[in-house]
């Protein structure tokens, strides 16, 4: 395991933490995969190493970690990188870099991270590279691979050598996205007739980013009507007070489906600020985050500047390129549901090589899947916004058969 | 606990068996409640009354019984019935009746049993009435309701004193039922959007009991594309014959939600085709069912006769009787999905008392509820087709609210 920093804009001060999960001598040599989480303003640290992917997840209140069964490292080396600068551990000694961040520099010192990190990590040069994430990352992860793949052209043995990737309960297409969330939301009766006419007329046409106050107004009394549920796992409960006492003797939560604890979300906010963790990890070591650190940073996320409308346009060149895009769906996230990733997929209009069908872990349906000429499309049944959280095995298999270009095991 | 034959047609010889679980003394006295399941023909003794909302569950194997914690005569006085002839324990001498089974006659039959089971039981006489049911009780429900008003117009006193009912996943309207049905099985990623649109085009129109030939080859290419999964419960496992095998040490299955055991449905048939079962419930004594006692029967179910295409109708005339009329949905069952009971109720233009909410069972939300001018709609989240045996607290907190004439608890 390795962690450290990269500048990426010497000038402003600019600088990105990332944490570097190998896989084991037998697997290699094994891909690398570079994870990103979205917000945007969320740290990959916080949630994909920490309780979706990684090796280790957190123990209650921060008190250590535990081996993660179904961790991706099994079967590539996978790099996470906290980004923008102002997420996590990453940092700018530039105050206003955090009220201007947006998709394009998040893209370029993302890839200035690479190029930088790729000198670091000489042997990992060359090596079959993807991309993988989730949420706002649906955006991080087409832009950076366009960036990519555009400074690769005509390089003859390109160092970021990107084969693909792949993208979870993503952002995709601003208008299909909001018709197929409204509809995903009405379905589940999270929202009453009315008030899914009124998200119709007042955000179908809006940016997901900023909305229009008409939108912003329309988002709030869906807000009342969902109450207090956990909208990026809509069947599991949510994380508060009595969770605890709520317990069964066995450990179990009553409402709870297989092991996933609904406050796991506190525990790496616990972990990542102690001191001696963020020795441990290299994290932190010019002071320069004198602030707690935070899963999540609002001030980036309430700042957000560029966020184009829509990732179709780049999915149609990456296509053309032949990279390997494959777009998976947890179906019970109610954030960027399936039906939303569905209707924006549908969008472009690709024919179909195999249909429909499920997909199988041993007897059970791990979900659906559609192959396209140039995309793959995999649901996961019964899994929330973070796929690999809430069904860890069944994302494990599908990262592997991704990984080997492989339809889903029918 | 009673159990026992009512004859409701002496000529064919057609019999009817019910089961009586009456609340405790200190409860009483408590209103009577007829639970009727579906199919058409499925049994409420082998459904209701054993692993839903009755008393006692059975164990594996039907090796015996274990007490039902939320069991709904902790406040009614149940009244399980197998509905008509020929299903369950009940019976026809004259085997053609099995192949003339329709909504008309078992009205009338249950009707004709209601009349002479409030004869043997003279102490329930003009206490509060209601009856119950899911699926296609959704039919049988409001017919029974709708003919025990009408014999009762004009009495003053009547002693099948009818206050309301309540229908669960219940079929209401076929047009309305279908368009959401299709429309919950594609935001639930069971179905391809080629089928999607080809079920659309080919059984919009069509009765649910009798499709069309081309309505039935489409639901035949939905069928090869859901694939393995239990479409009364989409998110819980299924039975098969490895799932003794995937139980954990503790005795859970990795895939379940709280302690459901996906194989429950098996138990009873063993369990009621115990000689000693069968003379202890005073089932079988003249021997009539000298074949294997099923939970369904399917010769029953594949003759169905007359099935009105809608409901609505008879929910229009009772409102308007001032019968309180309550409709749930379990959220997570894609054989009468929420999608399909939305559309129905809102195909009666009623207007609104209390608008959409969630409600609440502690601190979690156990679906939501909106209050119509004489009709209640509540959801339960993360319930399957039988929804008190997936969310059986929440199941009876409902029914004790229904009970009461009370808003679900916000």
């Amino acid at each position: 395991m390795y962690s450290g920093y990269i500048t990426v804009e010497q000038s402003a001060g600019r600088s990105l933490f990332y944490l570097l999960q190998e896989a084991p001598e037998e697997a290699q040599p094994a891909p690398l995969v570079l994870w990103l989480n979205g917000g945007p303003g969320c740290s990959s640290i916080a949630y994909g190493a920490s309780e979706e992917l990684g090796a280790f997840r957190i123990k209650p209140r921060g008190a250590g970690l535990f081996l993660n069964e179904y961790r991706w490292n099994k079967v590539a080396n996978i790099l996470f990188l906290d980004s923008p600068a102002g997420v996590g551990f990453s940092y700018t000694n530039t105050t206003s870099d955090l009220y201007t961040s947006g998709d394009n520099r998040t893209a370029h010192d993302s890839y200035s991270f690479l190029a930088e990190w790729f000198e670091k990590f000489p042997h990992y040069k060359y090596r079959d590279f993807y991309i993988a994430g989730e949420s706002y990352a649906g955006h991080y992860v087409p832009e950076l691979s366009q960036l990519i793949h555009r400074k690769n052209k005509g390089v003859n043995k390109p160092i970021i050598n990107i084969k693909g990737f792949m993208v979870g309960n993503g952002l995709i297409d601003d208008y299909h996205d909001h018709r197929g969330k409204f509809q995903f939301w009405w379905n589940h009766g999270l929202v009453s007739d009315d008030t899914y006419r009124l998200l119709n007329d007042s955000c179908l046409h809006d940016s997901t980013v900023h909305p229009s106050p008409a939108c912003a107004a329309a988002l709030n009394v869906y807000k009342g009507e969902h109450g207090n549920i956990d909208l990026y796992s809509i069947y599991t409960p949510t994380c508060n007070e009595t969770a605890a006492s709520r317990r069964r003797p066995n450990g179990r939560y009553p409402w709870m489906t297989g092991s996933y604890d609904p406050c796991t979300e506190r525990y790496s906010k616990a972990y990542y600020n102690r001191q001696d963790v963020q020795r441990a990890l290299h994290a932190n070591v010019t002071g320069a985050i004198n602030y707690t650190w935070a899963t999540c940073s609002n001030t980036i996320n309430r700042n957000w500047r560029d966020a184009p409308s829509s990732m179709l346009p780049i999915y149609k060149e990456l296509i053309g390129a032949g990279l390997r895009i494959w777009v998976f769906s947890g179906d019970t996230d109610a954030v960027v549901p399936l039906t939303a990733t569905r209707y924006s997929i549908g969008a472009l209009g690709l024919p179909t090589t195999i249909s429909w069908h499920p997909w199988y872990d041993v007897q059970e349906v791990g979900g659906w899947s559609q192959v396209y000429k140039g995309l793959t499309l995999v649901t996961v049944r019964g899994a929330g916004h973070e796929v690999p959280l809430h069904r860890p095995r069944q994302a494990l298999i599908m990262f592997q058969h991704f990984l080997k270009g492989m339809p889903m095991p029918g």
